[in-house]
């Protein structure tokens, strides 16, 4: 039986709400008293105000993390999703509601790659995420209350630092050198600050560039695996983009029910596909999947999809080794410039793969003001300063330069350009 | 300079490993003590093991919220995929980094949409998300504390219960009826309880299907416009779904200072493509730029490129137009065959558009109860005990019908056998 079996339609009218407003008291909502306790720890991202400064297209811009845009696979994109849209089997999958775990057969796929690490990761061992930055943000969902004290690298990855300070971490941090964090330090700073997390990028570190030796791994995931209350966020995004050497063993390896590894197609295929994973012990991740789906339900099938294609289409290891290829000679003439144009006063690091390297000036350059007046000569980098979770004194010293993004050409010019605003400054 | 011109490079034997590890103390993470303090909000959706017990192919499903399977945009996404990815101006913007903003111009169209409501809003007052879901979750990280109080209907939607418990949330409850919330009672409530949020769907709710008059939109956004620390969220993923009479202005029309609307192309194109909106006032808009960029960076472009060529294309407006004339259809068979094959003691709600009417019962019959035997007869729906924010006892004795997924052949013999599992529950 029905309530009523037609329903009245109300026909709004100008008068119905002008005779109405007209009687209204409207006071206006109080913003800074209605914000949640944690909003404290939102500010706006200094980087990004830099990344809009070095938007003209006179500045060649060493400043963002960005691949490639000729090395972005917009053609692979495009057969996959006629593939994936055109297959009747495939086709309501890609634009239905997904499941919250992720897309099976990428989970598979995922896993086997593990299994090149040595890490026998199962279905149940893996998460997709929107993007790295899902995943770095839902591991803090999940372990970071108001105080929890973080250990992380100085510096490390700032978008880490936005996300976690949101949700109210206090940091504590370990230096680094050439061989990535100083592991000798670690039962010290333990001891001292009893971090519950430690969020450690090993491979080609974001701003350093440097990389964990294996001693050093191997050293690490001793001590964190000696403590019950102790998990690590190993953040891995430019693991495949190797220029030299060998692959190191990645700490999930070596410490695999600690340690949560994060990995994205955002540096090996796109940063517009938003697909991340994580993989880590089944019981946190099993609590993790009861978090995505108050965040998002699910991450989209469609592009989970697409990334699967690409993955096994048979054409990635080629598109790595392509990335790899151009990445590299862009690294060496980075490198090879900066050893002509830079004066003997700075030092930066050498990094084996990824897409950074790090400067350091004499304390009487600041990277801030060294910023205006590179951006004068027209070229651009990110100052040191928003890399510090604790606005280290060394921020003011440094700065961070990307190679994956410009052309050669490009860098020889900004890398002459910047060399003649590090000589002025050092002059003054 | 260089720190060193070259780097050793370090070759993992299975020695090294193997020798350390046998001096390891390796102790087992102990989670339950290492979530934050949220983690007791998280608990496994019933729905979702309700959802897994009803995918057996001979059960008709009324469970699931699902747009049909033959109504999914595959062709148009196709399209559009390729326009986007062959495009020189677009294809490198789908797949880089893009602004945490939103993509311009989807945000733009979304601002012409909102003045056919009579909402004068700008880019600055939108925010694309991951989802509607995405937006509830958003809106909650900024706003809800451990113990923040917000008002929700009762029944009310099961995705933002889970979502926002997690984020500490308290709820109190307003009953609804046939025209949707019972605002008289708004005044009372709001002076005991103090919420700082009142969630509500005013078109098509989910799971109740009704939709609030004309009348108590009014008087709502009068309430709510009074008070300073008071906002609402306007959850609309069905509003352009209605199947008859005329649209009713949305409450963010009559309370634009103190509403967050909330929209989303999952029903009016596909859930896989994870699009949502937020359309609110600039303040906490900008404050929420800061949250995403620490959540996600962004949502995918290239989703959001897609979205925006469907809805310019000019072919979303019959889109939606065939989209109603199938789902009023099995709207219609689902209520001539209810007032069919049920019990005259069972009543139920008429919905004016959406997916879903609700079916409340006589005291005596169980919907736990009731879902169980209707399996066995191969036909499924949702109890209501998943949409009380509060456990209320109402939720035993009451149902969710969706009406969008299912063939109106898949109707007719799904609610005889629920007829039958009614009469057998009323006869015993």
């Amino acid at each position: 039986m029905l309530f009523e079996n037609t329903f009245p339609t109300h026909r709004p009218t100008e008068e119905d709400l002008m005779s109405e407003s007209e009687e209204k008291i409207i006071v206006p909502v109080n913003w800074p008293k209605m914000y949640a306790k944690r909003a404290e720890g939102l500010s706006a991202s200094a980087i990004r105000e830099i990344l809009k400064l070095t938007a003209k297209p006179e500045i060649i811009s060493f400043a963002g993390g960005l691949p490639a845009n000729e090395l972005l696979p917009c053609k692979e994109v495009r057969k996959a999703a006629n593939i994936v849209l055109s297959d009747k089997k495939t086709k309501c999958v890609a634009m239905q509601y997904g499941a919250t775990e992720g897309y099976g057969p990428l989970k598979e796929y995922l896993c086997e790659r593990m299994r090149e690490y040595n890490v026998p990761a199962e279905v149940g061992n893996v998460t997709i995420t929107n993007g790295a930055q899902g995943a770095i943000f839902l591991s803090g969902l999940m372990f970071i209350d108001r105080g929890t004290m973080v250990l992380v690298e100085s510096p490390t990855y700032l978008g880490m630092i936005q996300a976690w300070t949101h949700l109210g971490a206090k940091f504590c941090t370990i230096p680094i050198d050439k061989d990535g964090m100083m592991v000798d330090l670690l039962p010290g700073i333990i001891e001292k600050y009893h971090p519950k997390i430690i969020y450690t990028m090993p491979d080609f570190h974001n701003p350093a560039g440097v990389t964990m030796s294996l001693e050093r791994r191997i050293k690490f995931a001793e001590i964190v695996s000696a403590h019950d209350d102790i998990i690590v966020i190993e953040d891995n995004p430019y693991g495949k983009l190797r220029y030299e050497g060998e692959h190191l063993p990645p700490i999930v390896s070596l410490a695999k029910e600690h340690t949560f590894y994060l990995g994205t197609v955002s540096k090996i295929m796109a940063p517009g596909l938003r697909v991340g994973w994580m993989v880590a012990p089944k019981e946190p991740v099993a609590k993790m999947f009861q978090a995505i789906q108050g965040e998002c339900l699910f991450t989209s099938v469609f592009l989970q999809m697409l990334v699967h294609n690409i993955f096994t289409s048979g054409a990635i290891d080629e598109r790595i080794l392509k990335i790899r290829n151009i990445y590299r000679k862009r690294r060496d003439t980075m490198l090879r410039e900066m050893e002509k144009h830079f004066p003997k006063e700075i030092v930066w690091t050498y990094p084996e793969g990824g897409l950074f390297l790090w400067v350091t000036t004499p304390g009487n350059i600041n990277s801030l003001e060294l910023f205006k007046s590179a951006l004068e000569e027209n070229v651009a980098f990110v100052p040191g300063a928003s890399f510090y979770a604790n606005g280290e004194e060394k921020g003011l010293h440094t700065f961070r330069m990307n190679f994956s993004f410009s052309s050669e050409k490009q860098i020889r010019t900004g890398i002459k350009r910047l060399g003649l605003a590090l000589r002025k400054a050092l002059a003054s």
